[in-house]
């Protein structure tokens, strides 16, 4: 089976706090970066996996992201399968 | 002053071992997504800041991930910057 790479992006819904951020954005600012005005924090795992097509490697990642990447109440994700 | 929007991407270079991709990994094959080969995991920071032009605004967080985003004995970045 050909293999894919998958780019998938998990990060706080915009509503959410992200008290990390704010301390990046505080440091920032330490270290004269005054013109920085947000900061918003997330993770980004890189994939490999095998699968037939395309298209099915696309829906293993999504339902990767629904059962164990993302919280689905405080995140959203985003995620782009390229073939290797 | 303009205001542009920067996604950082910061991953762990490919010769340092990342012990939470492997549990994520072994999570996923737990899940019966056998497919997974290799998990790796990093961070996004998406920075909102003000600069006079898009060079500018490259070069300062260029110089952020420098000095504060990343860690340049195991990590690499790579980043974007879109005016908003």
């Amino acid at each position: 089976m050909p293999n894919f790479s998958a780019t998938v992006s998990v990060t706080l819904k915009t509503t959410v706090n992200d008290p990390e951020g704010l301390t990046i954005a505080s440091a920032l600012h330490s270290l004269e970066f005054e013109d920085v005005q947000t900061v918003r924090v997330g993770k980004i795992f890189t994939i490999t996996l095998q699968s037939s097509t395309k298209k099915s490697a696309e829906q293993q990642v999504d339902e990767m992201c629904k059962r164990l990447l993302a919280n689905p109440v405080i995140e959203t994700y985003s995620f782009k399968v390229v073939k290797n």
